[in-house]
């Protein structure tokens, strides 16, 4: 009698993806407990096995399920919440102050849950994840079937789940022995990245990896940017950088690697690492396109990721297959550059490969894992099907298939998916959870973008310095006259200094708003050239505490922050409504004046040109010492030559306006 | 009392993509007829009409159906008939030939009835596409329900529908004439590209367009290669050259547009052309991608098109867009460069622009017709919904929805879809009736695939010379006493030639088959260096016809052909199984020997390293004669001073193999 088996699977077109690219039509597949039994024409199977589930594929192809080798699925809860920007913006700007917010155990186990739902949905099986309290991941991935490596990410600052880079280690070893012998689940470690890690990060991991042997995940190469700071930083580009921590003293998992040359191909070969492409994330981000055809050449194992919903925004492995085989082509101007064949491979087997579980999943073999699907090429939009190129299948389903047209899918011989129903996720109420993580992250943005100063406390750059300021400003006909004044025996200065200043103002449509001054500073040494540049970010508040008489002001405190984005950025984050921009020349004095200390500035204001001015200021602590300073000013005013009847008090930028 | 309208739709998230890019949420628009009559906030609307259809749009986003500006629709039946080859081999070697077999009036109305499914399945209302027979894809769009811009080809070479360029501007005339008022169709005329029509085509079809006022559709600057061509044969690139040809007298609509400058740009603005983006066809075909933002900021108005199902490989609009939106951020290294509003609009009110079709669809509008569509944007992969930034819901339609979130379409105050269940379309007889024709055309090329001689002439360069040949080859050790032989009174010289022969061999699994050889012939002149290229095909036969004694053979005809493309041309279209490349130094001479004509050839087998060879050949129109002829060329080598009993039977390729 023929043996039984678990189930059987029948009049398929089978596409194993194994080493041979072997097709059945029609073929059919044993599967038996967790594995696959036996693969192969469907006249041979059928006469040695036969089974109590029979299951009738006609007109479906049987192949294994995809792979998905790049991914931090919890962000699935943060889809859609800001698109369009630059990399800096979006990360620094939108998603690490909402992940310092609101990522928790629970946030990491709902964005999972769905995340694995939208998975098995499109046909994938197994996923490379990486993430904070990754632990959640694995155990929500485990409990709806999936097969994960599941990496705990490790920063060199605080991040969600660690308050230092010690804690995230410790936190990782532990994940990592509590998981290493999971069915499903693959525990890794992941130093997020060499400009994100230190060095010791990079080798403790690499150690923790390598004690434990589990695969180490990472970002590597993703921006020109980074390259270009890796060399000036440790004079080496980024893979031979890390390779100099030893990080490929581990199985390494390399996601991106946009930017490598031929010696780093490999390097990455020679190491067995392996390499996660993300074309849709790496042109939404503008991070470039990898060379992955290069890389294969070179015998690098590249698989295919999505990357994080958040960067995609979602986790549909035909799109990306499609998009990896298109942008080959379209990017080297030869559109027999990566065949769908080869793509497809990326996505199965080449990516268990680089996922370092070529030997469990990723084809149809006897003695791996029952990991597969069934994907129908006969709807309408995959309609007609030609048969004289065998290749042709590849093609249909790389370039036409669509995810929703996935209809089974089985991991570990447990079906997961029947028809399109989902056996082991209950989406409803995931759904009504992840609706209600929107609205409070909504309600969080919104109160913070309804204050430019909340905003800028939210990049954690600003700090308030309370600096009460006494000022008087006047219009200068003759600037020889004060330089000359300068020198009378009241005044003593106590330094000099010379400026170009160089000050962008964004307004608001909302006036009470004040405005944001991004300001370079052009320190001009005593030969007349640029001795260094500081770049100052300050917000000044609308309103001004007290006038007093002859145009003596009294300012409110304003924030200042050293600027350590570029002015662009700073531009798409606030969002101003309008700009000015004033370019000036300074000279500035620090001075004593019966015996009060004063700033004293000679600005020529030089675009626009409006002309010379003199200011004088004092910085001050009470309103009694502001009216004792004021009246001292307008004092040192006269003392310099100039007509306090000439003050103004508008500021440089109200100046343009009117 | 509120007038009633024929449908209310309510409760929506409208997108109305007017110049405003007003959004209603909740919003409710009002159908009258085939046009819509209001649109606004839900409270206006309800206050102001009332229907006995009122649908209710919960959780759907109501937006104007996306317009794919431009397609091959009938090429449905041609999908994923070749795929990841280059341009010409695809175009060349498989879609004119099996065009040339198979196009009807009967397959353009089947591919586009199954298209025009297709495309209300994905949320199209309204394409424009340019195929044969258009009369057919006009009438079976009408029918069905869709709005298209049906533009019939002109070529200046026979096409499935016109044996010449005057019956196709004719038949094109004709069937503008008939349609020009029709309420859904917008009949038009597209001279193919400035490549395949002559200057009087594009002047010609220009001066049709222009008298009908339809507008005219054609390729522009698709490939590199086509504005290097355009400046070698014209001294213009494309833009400038068309419009010499006045083609901008009509209302244009031009695909692809990839490689333009920003002149061109200007040109196009200045004469209102719409531009078609196809970015999944310029991918796949490595054409590039088109400068669309520099497009659009020239003022040009720029849609997005499928191109045609066979290159693409579906009509799905929802990838394009997101294909248009990513590719600008990753090409320009700018991830603001293209934000997915705009491409959204791209997809709708400047698609129909472009079609110059902006007055009637395009947009919500009151006094358009009711073109639109509802999407459901909560299903799993598309959730959560973050309503912080407006704009986040063009995001989540551009980068996260997918063709089948889209539940219901209207066309022109018409229900095509409700709930994804085709209302005009019987999907299931045409399937049946495409495949079909897929096994019809499987059996063609399997025919013709199973022959190299078949395929040969299936590019239509091949012609049978009859040529047998009495044929006898001897190495010669020492050239010179040929030489001075040639100079003995019994032979006559009637020409000296001097060559330089590079042959490529392709064999084939198959030894039955022959093999292909391709010559490049460079003649040398007196003064030693190159006078001109020959480039050849010769089909070889396997076998020899008979052997006479002493070596002399009969060879069996032969194939020759010009050889038009490139070697790589030819080696992609045969795909042999293996080459061999022989490089030789070949003196010839026609020559008079006892009467008879004979070419002597003397050649030195530079690579591989062979040896020099004498060979003696004559054409022969008869066995008797054949023998006659192999007796005399036997006499000859003898008194060339060569040795009858050295004599070599294997062809040159032979010995390389041996």
């Amino acid at each position: 009698m023929t043996p039984k088996v678990d189930t059987l699977l029948t009049n398929a077109i089978i596409l194993t993806m194994d080493e041979e690219m072997q097709i059945f039509e029609p073929g059919a597949l044993a599967v038996s407990g967790d594995s696959i039994l036996a693969v192969g024409p469907q006249d041979d199977i059928l006469a040695n096995y036969q089974s109590d589930e029979v299951v009738d594929c006609s007109g479906k192809v049987l192949m294994p399920g995809l792979v998905n080798a790049h991914t931090h699925i919890p962000m699935t809860l943060l889809r859609g919440l800001a698109d369009d920007l630059r990399l800096d913006v979006w990360l620094l700007g939108y998603m690490m102050p909402v992940e310092r917010e609101f990522v928790s155990p629970e946030f990491v186990r709902l964005g999972t849950s769905l995340a694995c739902a939208e998975l098995i949905r499109s046909g994938v099986t197994c996923f490379a994840d990486m993430y904070y309290f990754e632990e959640e991941v694995a155990k929500a991935a485990a409990e709806i079937g999936l097969r994960g490596l599941c990496a705990q990410t490790v920063l060199k600052f605080p991040s969600p789940d660690a308050n230092s880079f010690e804690e995230a280690l410790e936190y990782s070893e532990d994940y990592i022995k509590r998981w290493v012998n999971h069915p499903l689940i693959v525990p890794s470690i992941a130093p997020h990245a060499p400009y994100t890690c230190t060095e010791g990060i990079l080798r403790a991991s690499a150690a923790i990896a390598a004690e434990f042997d589990v695969p180490l995940h990472t970002h590597l190469a993703e921006t020109r940017l980074e390259v270009e700071n890796s060399l000036k930083e440790h004079g080496l580009s980024v893979i031979p950088y890390v390779e100099r921590q030893r990080l490929f003293d581990a199985r390494v998992l390399a996601a991106h690697c946009v930017h490598v040359d031929l010696g780093e191909m490999q390097t990455l070969a020679r190491h067995g690492a392996g390499v996660a492409h993300n074309p849709s994330s790496n042109l939404k981000l503008a991070s470039g396109v990898a060379p992955v055809v290069d890389m294969l050449k070179a015998g690098v194992k590249v698989g295919i990721g999505t990357d994080g919903p958040a960067s995609n925004n979602d986790l549909d492995m035909f799109e990306e297959v499609r998009l990896a085989a298109l942008l080959a082509k379209g990017i080297s101007g030869d559109p027999t550059r990566l065949p769908a064949k080869t793509a497809l491979l990326m996505a199965t087997r080449l990516g268990a490969e680089a996922m370092h579980l070529g030997d469990i999943t990723g084809s149809l073999e006897p003695g791996k894992r029952a990991d597969l699907i069934l994907v129908d090429i006969h709807p309408l939009h995959n309609a007609p099907r030609f048969r004289r190129d065998p290749d042709g299948i590849y093609a249909q389903l790389v370039y036409a298939a669509k995810s929703t047209d996935v209809s089974d899918v089985m991991v570990n011989g447990r079906w997961l998916m029947r028809a399109r129903q989902l056996l082991t996720a209950d989406v409803d109420e995931w759904l009504a959870q992840a609706a209600d993580f929107a609205r409070r992250i909504d309600a969080f943005l919104i109160e913070r973008e309804q204050s430019v100063l909340s905003k800028l406390i939210a990049i954690g750059g600003a700090a308030e310095q309370e600096s009460f300021e006494v000022q008087v400003k006047v219009r200068i006909p003759d600037p020889q006259v004060v330089l000359q004044n300068l020198e009378k025996p009241d005044i003593e200065i106590l330094y000099t200094r010379h400026y170009h200043e160089y000050d962008t103002y964004f307004r608001f449509d909302d006036p009470s708003q004040g405005q944001l001054r991004y300001r370079e500073d052009e320190f001009i040494g005593e030969d007349g050239q640029v001795a260094r540049v500081r770049y100052r970010l300050t917000m000044i508040g609308p309103a001004r505490e007290k006038h007093f008489p002859s145009g003596v002001l009294l300012s409110r405190s304003r924030y200042y922050a050293p600027a350590v984005h570029s002015l662009r950025f700073y531009r798409e984050y606030f969002n101003p409504s309008s700009e000015i921009f004033i370019e000036k020349d300074r000279l500035r004095w620090r001075v004593l004046f019966q015996g009060t200390e004063f700033y004293i500035n000679l600005d020529r204001i030089d675009q626009p040109d409006l002309g010379t001015f003199l200011e004088v200021k004092s910085r001050t602590w009470s309103l009694r010492d502001a009216e004792y300073k004021a009246d001292i000013a307008e004092k040192l005013l006269i003392y310099l030559g100039a007509d306090p009847a000439a003050t103004v008090t508008q500021d440089y930028f109200d100046m343009v306006e009117g």
